[in-house]
C-alpha cells in the first residue's frame, strides 16, 4: 500500500461552502462567532464568505459586514469566494487578503451552474487574478464536478488537468479538486490524482470531496495512500442538502480529523474544539448535523 | 495500490444485528415481510433471528415465529445468532439450518458482552458446534472488538488471528472480524487483515464493520484492496443507537453495494432493492435510517 504523510493541511469550508447550501439564513454576528470558534480549533485555512451576487445566495449576502466582525488571527488565513470583477472589488473593499475563484471540469456544469462555458470562465478570471495579485491578494482555484458529472456522467482525467493548468497559468497557487456531487469512488480518485500528481506539485492540489453517497472518507483514504495533503472540509458536514434532512454537504471537518488524528497524521487541528463549533451553528440552524462523529460525540454526552 | 477483486458477498445482518439495537420493537409479520424484501434483493446470507434468551434482547424474542414465516428461497441462506446449547435446540426446533457463536478479541469486552472469558466462551461453543455439526447445521463464528475495545484500547492482532484459529478448530466454516464500536481506521485493518490473511484463507473470512465515526466505506476499501471478499452489513444501516438520532450501527448494505458497484465489483445485489426494504423497515421503525445512499435516494424522489 502507500505510504501516508506525516501531516495534512485543512481548509475549512464550512462558512462558505456549507452554509451557502443550508436552507436557514444564519445571522451574521452567529456567523462570525462560528468562524472565531473555527479560529481557535488551530484551522489556518477559513473560507468565510461569498462575493458572489447576494442574489444567487442569500444565506451569503453578509459577507462584507461578515468580514468586518472578523478578529485577525495571525495563524489564519480567511478567505472568500469571487466570481468576477465587481466580486473582487467589493471583497477587496471588505479587507479580503484572499479570494477563490471557481470553474468547472464539465462543460455542461459549468453552463447550468454559472451560466458560462470553461475557457470563458477562465477568460473572465483573468483580469480578476491579476487585479488580485496586483493588490497583494492570494488566490486559490475550485474545480468542480472532477471525477462525476450530474449531466454528463464520468469525467475524463484530462479535462481535469487541463482545467487546473488553465486556472494555475492565471496565477492561482493552489487549485481544489472537487467532487460536486460525491459520486466519486476511491477507484476515480486514485485514476484522476495519478493522471494530476504527473503533471502538478502535490503541495499545490486541494482535495475537495462532498460526503453524499459516504464515499467522502474513503476518498481522503486513498487520496493520502498518493500522497495529497491538502483536503477540504465543513465543520460538522455542514452543506446538506435541505430536502434530504441528515443528508450530507461536504466531508465532515470532524470526520477527516478523525480519521488523520488515527492514522497519526498531524492536522493541528482540535476535534474538540470543531465538535464545540459545529454544536453552536447546529443549533442555529435548528437541525442536526450529518458528521458521524460529531452524531457519536453527542450520543457520548448524552448517554 | 492493490487489485480489486472481481466479487464480494454480502452477509445481511439487519434483521439481526440491526434490529437488535432498536428501540422500537418490529412486529414479527412486518420483519417476515423485510426479509422478503432483502431475500428478493440477491442476498444469499441472511442473518434473520438471534436465541439469545428474550430476556437480553426483547426486540428478537420472536425468533422462532418469525423463522416459521419465512418462505424458503432456494438461493438465500437464513442464520440465526446462537448463544449456548438451549439457544441451539431452540434454533434447531425453529428449523434453522446456519447459525452463528460469538466471541470477542477483547477480554474485557466479552466479560461484560456475554459474562465469559474468551476461553470460557469457546468451551460453551464446542459442544454447540459439535452438535450443529452433526445436525447438518453449518456455523458461522462472530470475532468482535477485533480492533478497538471500549474497554483495552487496541485489540493485537496475534489476539484477533487466536481467537480466529480457536473458532476454526471448533468447526466453524467462516469468521467474521468485527469492528464492534466502529472505531477501526484503514490502517487498523491494513494491519490485522494481513496478519489474518497470512494463517487464513481469505474466502473463509468476512469483515465486518460499523459505521459509528464514519470510517466504515473507507475500511472495506481498504479490505478490497487486500483482497477481502465478504463483507458483513445492515440495510439502511439500521442498528444506530437510539440515544443519538441519526448515528450509525452497522454499515449500510446501501453504501457498501453503491461502492462495489461503483468500483466495477459485483454483488449479485440489487441498490434499489435493498432502498426498497430500508424504506419499509424505516417505516416501522418510525425514523430515518443513517445510510448516505439512502438518505440521498429519499433527497432524489422528492426533490
Amino acid at each position: 500500500m502507500g505510504t501516508l504523510p506525516q501531516s495534512v493541511r485543512i481548509v475549512e469550508v464550512g462558512p462558505r461552502d456549507g452554509l451557502q447550501n443550508e436552507a436557514t439564513i444564519v445571522a451574521t454576528d452567529k456567523k462570525a462567532q462560528f468562524v472565531k470558534m473555527l479560529a481557535a480549533s488551530g484551522l489556518r485555512d477559513i473560507e468565510v464568505a461569498s462575493f458572489v451576487h447576494p442574489r444567487w445566495v442569500p444565506q451569503l449576502a453578509d459577507a462584507a459586514s461578515l468580514i468586518a466582525l472578523l478578529e485577525p488571527v495571525p495563524s489564519v488565513r480567511y478567505s472568500a469566494l469571487v466570481p468576477n470583477m465587481k466580486g473582487l472589488e467589493r471583497a477587496l473593499e471588505a479587507g479580503v487578503r484572499r479570494i477563490a475563484v471557481f470553474t468547472a471540469a464539465s462543460e455542461t456544469f459549468n453552463r447550468k451552474n454559472i451560466n458560462m462555458g470553461i475557457r470563458e470562465s477562465i477568460d473572465v478570471f483573468r483580469p480578476v487574478v491579476d487585479r488580485a495579485l496586483r493588490e497583494g491578494v492570494s488566490v486559490r482555484g475550485y474545480v468542480s464536478t472532477c471525477f462525476v458529472c450530474p449531466y454528463e456522467g464520468k469525467v475524463a482525467k484530462e479535462k481535469v488537468a487541463e482545467v487546473t493548468a488553465a486556472l494555475f497559468d492565471l496565477g492561482v497557487d493552489e487549485v481544489s479538486i472537487g467532487d460536486t456531487i460525491g459520486a466519486a469512488t476511491p477507484k476515480d480518485v486514485e485514476i484522476t490524482g495519478l493522471h494530476l500528481l504527473q503533471r502538478f506539485p502535490v503541495t499545490k492540489l486541494a482535495m475537495h470531496f462532498h460526503d453524499t453517497y459516504g464515499m467522502a472518507v474513503a476518498n481522503v483514504y486513498q487520496s493520502l495512500l498518493m500522497g495529497f495533503t491538502t483536503f477540504d472540509s465543513s465543520a460538522g458536514g455542514l452543506g446538506g442538502c435541505p430536502y434530504a434532512p441528515g443528508a450530507s454537504g461536504n466531508l465532515a471537518t470532524e470526520d477527516l480529523v478523525y480519521l488523520v488524528d488515527r492514522l497519526g497524521i498531524e492536522s493541528g487541528v482540535s476535534l474538540a474544539m470543531i465538535r464545540r463549533a459545529s454544536h453552536f451553528i447546529a443549533a442555529e440552524l435548528g437541525r442536526g448535523l450529518p458528521s458521524r462523529v460529531l452524531q457519536t460525540s453527542a450520543g457520548e454526552k448524552t448517554a
